[in-house]
């Protein structure tokens, strides 16, 4: 079988593993975020609406795909890709908001404060953020209860004043001064490049390996967080609305620079190559069972929404 | 000595403990939520600007006499009494933005939302709610990880979907439908109690008592919960905006219905007392230990603001 032929199958296959994953972390959120009949069953909805719009489930995918490196029992690798896509949504509901971003759309679908309210925007958003602390530290995530402690204090520093939350704080300040390509990287590494860095390494962690391995994943979500937001800001200049299902051209609009509107968009895309090539080979020591972590760099380089 | 002499002298000795754990907690708080210079230190300053707003620390109060009943040790209890007034601040800024409460006053100064604006207000109610598990899950907050794990999954609870935030939902409603008392006591059971119920239990965790404990003090905790509640609506019809640090008669305008407003000032404060009773019956085991706990339900009868 030739290289080109194999890279084709294998993507076929990439692509069937995220849907199987996204699948199974679907039939997990359903029984952690159920709905309610009580008086407060409002704020039940506003969760799952927000929950439940589809979306790649990317976050859960790398921690599926980073435990099985380390041999860890899906069933904790599911919570904890569960509880990152809860607390993903909780930003994204957030990030949606008229005092943020003031966005109408997501997903194609109304955000959750036009479904909703505001009021109920920001409550779901909190009770999604509390709720992936519970699930992390909840018994069946884990045998050990120092491995759930760590998960915790990992995701609430990766996501918290100095990682996601410190991100979207200078992302409001980016359209007041103008940024260079260094400060819009660590802008980027704060605002999504944590995230991806809890989600590669917490396979590492339920699987109590060593600093090095957590370390040489850590590298691995680095590459990748890079990657999606190049081909995000790509996607932004490039695509249509009713591709995304969200607004487009926004950043140019906003008068923010991006990588991409300071390299060019052929430079950006090498930038976004060498990257892959380099997430792929920090995979080397991992064998067949980093075959979907290595397909994971060209599915995003060759993504259209 | 005679008993009301004794009483004079115990309540100056409570309010000197409330005062010195107050300052403690104070210090704790300087040190996990410090000030910081990167490039999002703004973040920092609102969480820093909302969480040092005086107040009489009565939460971290509770954590640290509940410990002191099972020889916890102090360094653990304040750990987990300054994650709880993170948590509690987080609530408040967010209860005070213009979609919730709308309010520009807290404890006599500007709310978070007004000093900064509304944006960086949800950001720091996000990153405070963040930081109280990070804080619970981190080694210093006790030795064992199985105790720290239940602490983070019973904050989570109280404070999240089908407490706390479940709470401040149905507040949203009280508006415009009449609620009766009963709904009125599980609405306050939810809104504050829940947290009430994490603070007297959290001793009794940390101290790895059994389930017959940790019911006892659930029990005190929804006597203080209630009497706290009655308080404030009694201070919300009878005290000044002066007195308070905070705009007074909100209920009546807001057409909401409170204990007060369906008992009558009399009966409610009959209840109360009742309710305190009760709640320092139950500190009967633990003799001299109790002491400020025995004193915090007249403490709570008499206070002004």
């Amino acid at each position: 079988m030739t290289g080109p032929r194999r890279d084709a199958i294998a993507s076929i296959d990439f692509v069937q593993v995220l849907k199987a994953t996204s699948q199974a972390v679907e039939d997990e959120l359903a029984r952690l975020v159920p709905a309610s009949q009580a008086l407060h069953g409002r704020i039940h909805e506003a969760m799952r609406y927000a929950v439940f719009a589809g979306g790649k489930r990317l976050r859960p995918f790398l921690v599926q795909q980073s435990a099985g490196l380390f041999g860890v029992d899906t069933v904790c690798a599911l919570r904890v890709g569960a509880a990152i896509e809860c607390l993903h949504t909780y930003s994204l509901v957030h990030d949606d908001l008229p005092c943020m971003d003031d966005d109408d759309l997501r997903r194609g679908r109304p955000t959750t404060h036009r479904a909703f309210d505001e009021a109920t925007a920001v409550l779901a958003g909190d009770a999604l953020l509390t709720v992936a602390f519970e699930i992390l530290a909840g018994e069946a995530t884990h045998p050990a209860a120092a491995v759930r402690c760590r998960l915790v204090e990992e995701l609430a520093t990766a996501a918290g004043r100095d990682g996601m939350i410190g991100g979207q704080m200078v992302d409001m300040l980016a359209a007041q001064r103008s940024f260079g390509a260094d400060e819009i990287i660590l802008l980027q590494r704060m605002k999504t490049g944590a995230l991806f860095e809890f989600c590669c390494t917490a396979g590492a962690i339920l699987g109590q390996a060593g600093a090095a391995e957590i370390l040489r994943l850590r590298e691995y979500a680095r590459d990748i967080g890079l990657i999606f937001q190049i081909t995000d800001d790509l996607l932004d200049v490039l695509s249509t609305a009713d591709r995304t299902g969200k607004a487009v051209g926004k950043d140019a609009a906003a008068g923010k620079a991006t990588l991409v509107s300071l390299w060019g968009v052929a430079a950006a895309r090498t930038k976004a190559a060498e990257l892959a090539d380099h997430a792929i080979a920090l995979m080397d020591p991992y064998g067949p069972s980093a075959t979907e972590l290595r397909a994971l760099p060209r599915f995003l380089l060759e993504r259209d929404s």
